[in-house]
């Protein structure tokens, strides 16, 4: 039986759910041969390790009073040092985590799982990286920092695994990796990477309003808090980035236009949420319409999409022809259609949820399971 | 560098491409840290090795030579021993197959790659296994034959890929294997993974008549040179088979239900070629036509399908919806639904290009690649 030993950081819904998959995949992930022995879990503030991280994990019940714990909203800071684990807290905790990744990197090997959305984690998962752990993330930060920290990162490109960062569990990262493997020339790759947008842009195809459909969406739980947060494009432009530099395009964000759909006067340094709900959106109303007429005058539709080529890496609105993928695409689908020397004419299209603490989890779950050669 | 020694069994079509591609990234895998060693190429008589397959390997100039030769419909018999290779045919052929396996299988491991579309080959995969080789498929035929000798394949899972056996290239069976893996619970998986029976159903929803469409395809290119391989539905049928099993389902060819386009009566044993075409297929127009009309006063299509689920595994004719992404497809795509517990509403939906040796010998070589952490 290969062991796997994991340390994870961010146990919020994403994490969360990582845990209670671990311990209800026990018996399934014995038939293939595998043991996930989490030895340590981290929020913000507090970390838990087992007793001896050689040979010991916290218990399946311990994951569960987390879980349990993370669900209620309350920290890890509540739990106690036991016979069970041992708590460590605020720079304590940093240094811990740091300790057992030089230790079980160097023995057993360690899976580091990022699950959070904190770019706190960016130093430490450059640090564990060096001690010849494997890097699991659902953590778009690492991924978009400075062109160092990446090169840095996948330098042990097997150790890396990272396919809930670009459309949660669906399998864009580790198709694009085959086809890149495989010495397929990938000529286009454009998609829909915001389950968000692509609900709102397929919406107002339909005939309805900008402000009305973006006001709608957030009622429904849809969009971020602000829904600004998603309006702007700087999580899609992440996701373009990972893709971009996966395909070996050495660019950062601040190289990428990136489309905002509101004007920089309507931005939250300047303009309260609820004037922008009822005075700003309904000011892009026209222009959006005007948009649609054109694109609709043309055959097309338009889609908020992240799009990279040659010579472009790119996200924002763009006109694409309504028979194809992405413009077929209703609700909150994501989809990737790529073009390459081997899906020239008709591209290879990856469509489905690409939300979701329980499918983002899958996906992880998935990476850490795909690194087991790399275990004793 | 990683080393993985390969020997290949089959070199028409898919297989010389395969030894294209090899030769043609040769500086992509040395970025990548891998050296794809080819020890021997054999087609169905002839086998040639390496002088010694410890330490050297097939020259790229005697590969492209090969490839030469095959292209050219010429045997591997026409190469002689030299300093280069070795030669050998008939059953001593098979036997040094075996050799080859048992030698690098105990000592710094052999992807054995089978890209034929024998039979025979079955019995030598099964030794190889047994040596503890790697064994990458493009060949069904093993994986389909009975569930003894898939058993012993699957015994060591990590040693076996496959995902040119189902869509070609298309990332089908790496993403089954993810989900699965995660946990997900698969309920239903519904496609269309025959490029010909693909077209034909869609050019007939566009009002052709079934005899006139089959007609076209074969004078494209697109069928096999007698259209009732394609549309007997076996090919299909294996496909489903190995995502079947795949999913768990312990279940043989006779198990399934597989609906044949032609009646009985026009097999090829009992109708010559000539008369299917000029007077047996005519006689399915009208029966196809009622099928279509009944689909579509339901608002469906008609699609040559796949499905499985929990309790049918079988391959034919099915009503889909027009607005699925079977319902839409158009043209010789292929196209695989997943519904599971994370892709419950709406499925995870691949598409692609599902046939050509380009796409299929690139599926073949990113299983490969993705093999390189089981060897030294």
């Amino acid at each position: 039986m290969k062991k796997i030993p994991i340390l994870l950081m961010g146990c919020g819904g994403v994490g969360r759910q990582l845990l209670l998959h671990i311990v209800s995949c026990r018996s399934l992930h014995a038939k293939l041969g595998v043991r996930l022995r989490v030895v340590g879990v981290c929020d913000s503030k507090s970390l838990l390790v087992a007793p001896d991280i050689s040979t010991e994990e916290l218990g399946d019940p311990l994951l569960l009073e987390v879980c349990q714990a993370k669900s209620s909203a309350s920290s890890l800071q509540t739990f106690n040092d036991s016979g069970l684990c041992q708590t460590f807290t605020s720079a304590d905790a940093t240094r811990k985590i740091v300790d057992v990744g030089g230790l079980l990197g160097r023995s057993t090997g360690l899976a580091f799982v990022d699950c959070s959305a904190s770019s706190n984690t960016v130093g430490i998962v450059s640090r564990v990286v060096d001690f010849g752990c494997c890097v699991v993330l659902a953590n778009k930060k690492p991924l978009t920092s400075s062109m160092e920290d990446y090169d840095k990162l996948v330098a042990r490109s097997r150790h890396l695994r990272h396919e809930s960062t670009v459309g949660a569990g669906l399998p864009i990262i580790a198709s694009l990796t085959r086809l890149i493997s495989s010495g397929d020339t990938i000529y286009r790759v454009i998609g829909s990477l915001s389950g968000t947008l692509g609900y709102v842009m397929s919406e107002v195809e339909n005939g309805k309003l900008f402000s009305e459909v973006v006001n709608a969406a957030k009622s429904l739980g849809y969009t971020e808090p602000d829904p600004r947060d998603d309006l702007g494009g700087m999580d899609v432009a992440r996701k373009a980035l990972i893709l971009a530099r996966l395909l070996g395009r050495r660019i950062n964000l601040d190289n990428m236009k990136i489309e905002s759909l509101y004007p920089p006067y309507m931005g939250p340094d300047v303009m309260a949420l609820e004037e922008f709900l009822k005075t700003g959106l309904p000011m892009l109303d026209k222009g959006i319409q005007e948009r649609i007429e054109t694109a609709s005058a043309n055959g097309n539709v338009l889609r908020y999409v992240c799009l990279i080529d040659d010579t472009r890496c790119e996200v924002g609105i763009q006109e694409v022809p309504k028979n194809s993928a992405l413009g077929r695409l209703r609700g909150s689908d994501n989809v990737l259609e790529i073009y390459s020397r081997c899906y020239k004419e008709q591209p290879l299209v990856i469509q489905g949820a690409g939300a979701g603490n329980d499918t983002t989890a899958a996906g992880v779950l998935a990476d850490i399971i795909d690194l087991q050669d790399l275990f004793p």
